[in-house]
């Protein structure tokens, strides 16, 4: 229900596209820290945003996005030497440091001004939460980076991972928004207690037990409320089912500014979830995970779920590529989906990824249909669509790129009674009605909201 | 010998073109029965026409062929379940039955008139001598489903298979009407007698013995004079050879409108071979293979055959596609092709194949040069062409779409003394002037006709 | 540092293209010898020039390269019969020699003039040196042979190979041009001796010793001065790099029209390198190597270490793809890379082919910055853009065609004292000041020039 024109300015992110400029007001994640893993190791490829890059950390540790042409003649530094405090081009040895200036030129004589003009593009990078993050923006605009909580707990809080998708970076996130389908795409049918509760582990749904009542809520109420609020840094979507006694359990989900959100399922001391896409072309995305909590060190088995594919966290390759997808067809399997899971392919990942990659590699949104359940949708694309059109044609920057402190907000579930407000229940899960709830954690805090 | 024109024309059947719409006037195979062998079966993808459908068996048994999309959020329902009555797409639960109604919408109120505005596309589909078809056209003119005589017999009577071809579907036909290339394309010039019956065995030219007169008159003549006729439901293209004693060798083929042909081998109390063609795109077909005998069920022996790619069947993988294809040239071997058969390739399918695709993904045929041996070929593209012309450009319907009841017809091979016409020489064969030969077997016929 | 215009012209060899046509003016290599081993062996695919034929060697030995699709209907004279005297066709029996000619239409009545007005086209081909060359320009302009001196030698002097690269074929000769890039590229930093000189074995820089003068000047001097001299049949390059005692150490390649470049290596005594580019399409190319040594027979030690990829010869398989390639990323090891040679890749070949597929399918030269070392690449595009343009403009035929016996210069290295010009140094090194050593071994010689 967008018009045509619409869903590509949604979808577009090349450098010359509205939407492509309004990312680029924001610090993108390109690789995991371990991809690069100590100084002078090998220079790594970076597709982001439609652009072709180099990414190395050099021998002193200082980090490196570069375009990888050499101005010589054209080879590609990627087959170049990560030497003493850059990368050197293996045709003729010209030599570039992560800001881009050519230090050595030896085909020219030593004092040669020729070198001086040598520049390759290089962008500002940042590393934080076992993620790199790179700023593609204009110089001037540069924000400080995003304060998001599960970047500023202890590295022993949190897990972060990362996979590759083969879809525009919209459609998947939309699914993240999109909380109603969790009463069918990662529903469990499994009669049999010990097979379901199997499965239940692998959804982000929060359950130890099949009985739980979360699960038959969400199950019994396909229909949920939704409420959504503004907040500085992004939008609150509340989505609230039928629970018992005339009460209302509320899954609360946040959408950062631009790619980023949370996951609704965390009541009070279970583990949060969350999310970033980052758009590599307008057909595939890198897709950044992340679990922590913000009391306690994350426990070895934790890790060890989250490395098999359990919640938002998917089984990848050693190249982070999906271990099923639409290769292999997610390894589907037909006598599951008739008995066990409604899908018959294992993860929540991967039915995210067979729903989301089935829409096509960018989705029309001019053909669907939409109703009350996906105002949530709607609600983000208005918000996108308004940054990015100001931006582009009043030269609006976004406000959210200037709030990089007031990220760090918290997502989760709650039982209220029904007549409570979003904010309300809000206060009474978060202790804050936005969900700032890093106070007591000695996180950074959004005071002006208090 | 066509214009760049038409044989663009003759050649793309996408929805908005002429051949396009000729097509969508007859029904289409989409699948074998043993691809959807039960109720509530897994789905299965289609694409005919250029169209990228889906085909079910639901629950109850009935068949559908829907447009894949959910009308909701753009899901495909491939990855949807086969439930009671419908598929639901597991996305939101949207659930459409074989008739492209929605008949669950779970994110709507109960009565919610929504859900009675969302259809999904579905095309009529039958079920007959083990192949699905559907029928893609105006609803207006659907016609019966087309009487051939091996949808007539008893199940034990036939042998069915598929295989997939990347060329256009109209040069793999073309190959069943052109009975001139028996002399070359498929013959064995093995003088060992043994491998020679092996190799003969492969081949849909009938014969037991490789000092069979047949083989050694299809050899002898390379120039057989063809008298081609128009009947109800197509064209009967005979090839007449010299045999021995002054006589002709008739091969005796029917093309039956708008996308099958009968094989020209038969002698009475032979098996016949048909096969039909339908295009997945317009650089791409599935050949549907058929083998009967209209007076007794087929052995064991003989399904095995089939199944091991003699005559008209190809050896196919799980998929239905060729063991020996483009992607392996054949496995084509040059010593056997020096010393045992024209091609080097085993299978006459797949030495049809061989030729058919290396005339390219479709064939110019502006750049040809025809002959007096390729006079079937002229009349069949006139044939079709001019019945595409009419419907595009005067509204006529095929009439041959109307005659299903006449299609009937046998094809086979005969000799008879060198003055005879060709309905004289099927009189003789087949105690009918165009092969109508199903009374005596309890088979419609073509009263009209006799 | 060419407008887009030039890039592009000096890039295409379409036979439409000034470049394609100044190509079609000399013998391109087609295939090895030893891809038609015998008469009547099966006919194989070659693609050059942007052109799909198809080459045979008939059953009376004649070669024969000729356009594969049979002009009947279209059927691809690659499934034909390779029989007495001809190419078959397996469809319906047309049957074509080496020039192209229709020698049997058994479809048509035995004297029909219908064969005499079907022809394919076929171009002339020779065979020398264990390479088969084919011209593919107008017959009028049609030059002899040139006389190269690796194809007068006797077969015993000379080992020829082959290789595939995914690239355009002018940014390969490029780097043979380029006799810079050995300062960098190619070069060993191993510590150890053993490791080092068997990387070095590796190299065509032509050493037995780590220890080596010639390695060490190389190395030291990554500013070689150059001069460039024209000569009947291409350019010579010369590269002086400083050596001891105030000498200079000259590496000389020799460029000869269109497509060949010999090896700046060989001292006296030594082997003698070059190679051929012969664009396939304009992003890919054959590239032929040969070693030879004009005084005696090379021995097996010798043969055994270019099949094994020493020098300019590529470890290849069956099908002469590179073993180490785009697809392996070269098989490149990072901690060799930064312990034992400049790019971690085995072989000056496989180094040679990351660094100019790394370009890009065709490098575009008007984003590059040259230097006073790259004056040869400057020189030689100079030269072939001047011939292209002249002749699509003037239809002036290139000279060099014309002086095919003025092929058969040596290239190679020599020290000198600072003063001497190149011409002198080469007088010195060959014996002749433009590098026909040729007389004294019985060689073509240009006596014009003496």
């Amino acid at each position: 229900m967008l018009t045509k024109e619409d869903n590509e300015l949604l979808t577009s992110a090349g450098p010359d596209t509205p939407m492509g400029q309004l990312l680029r007001r924001f610090w993108m994640p390109i690789l995991l820290s371990e991809e690069l893993p100590e100084p002078g190791c090998p220079q790594k490829k970076v597709k982001i945003l439609g652009e072709d890059l180099l990414a190395f950390r050099d021998s002193d540790g200082r980090l490196g996005l570069v375009h990888p042409v050499c101005p010589h003649r054209g080879a590609n530094l990627y087959y170049g030497r990560n030497e003493e405090g850059g990368l050197r081009c293996v045709f003729h040895g010209w030599k570039f440091d992560v800001e881009g200036n050519c230090v050595d030129m030896p085909t020219a004589p030593c004092n040669s001004p020729y070198k001086d003009r040598m520049k390759i593009t290089a962008y500002p990078v940042k590393e934080a939460g076992n993620i790199i993050w790179a700023y593609l923006g204009p110089a001037e605009h540069m924000p400080d980076l995003h304060s998001m909580e599960f970047l500023l707990v202890p590295e022993s809080h949190r897990y972060v991972s990362k996979k590759w998708q083969d879809c525009n970076w919209v459609q998947c996130l939309e699914g993240a928004i999109d909380t109603a389908h969790f009463s069918f795409l990662h529903m469990v049918i499994a009669s049999d207690e010990k097979k379901a509760l199997d499965l239940m582990q692998h959804a982000a749904i929060g359950s130890q037990s099949v009985k739980n009542d979360r699960i038959r809520w969400v199950k019994e109420d396909p229909m949920p409320k939704f409420e959504i609020n503004e907040f500085p840094a992004g939008l609150t979507i509340g989505g609230a089912r039928q629970a018992d006694n005339d009460e209302l359990y509320w899954r609360i989900a946040q959408f950062l500014m631009p790619n980023h959100a949370l996951v609704p399922s965390a009541f009070p001391g279970e583990n949060y979830h969350g999310q970033t896409w980052a758009p590599a072309s307008d057909t595939s995305c890198w897709i950044y995970n992340y679990t922590w909590n913000p009391d306690r060190p994350l426990t070895e088995e934790e890790r060890e779920a989250c490395r098999k594919g359990m919640t938002v966290h998917a089984e990848v390759d050693e190249n982070y590529y999906p271990i099923r997808g639409p290769h292999n067809d997610y390894l589907l399997d037909r006598e599951e989906q008739k008995h066990s899971s409604f899908t018959g392919i294992k993860g929540v990942s991967e039915q995210d990824a067979a729903v989301q990659n089935s829409q096509g590699p960018i989705v029309d949104r001019s053909k669907e249909n939409l109703g009350a359940t996906d105002i949530g949708l709607v609600k983000f694309r208005q918000y996108m669509l308004k940054r990015a059109k100001a931006l582009a044609q009043e030269g609006q920057e976004p406000a959210e790129a200037r709030n990089a402190d007031k990220y760090a907000v918290r997502s989760g579930g709650w039982v209220a009674s029904a007549e409570k407000k979003l904010s309300v229940v809000m206060q009474e899960r978060f202790g804050h009605p936005v969900g700032y709830a890093g106070t007591e954690h000695g996180l950074a805090s959004w005071e002006g909201n208090k």
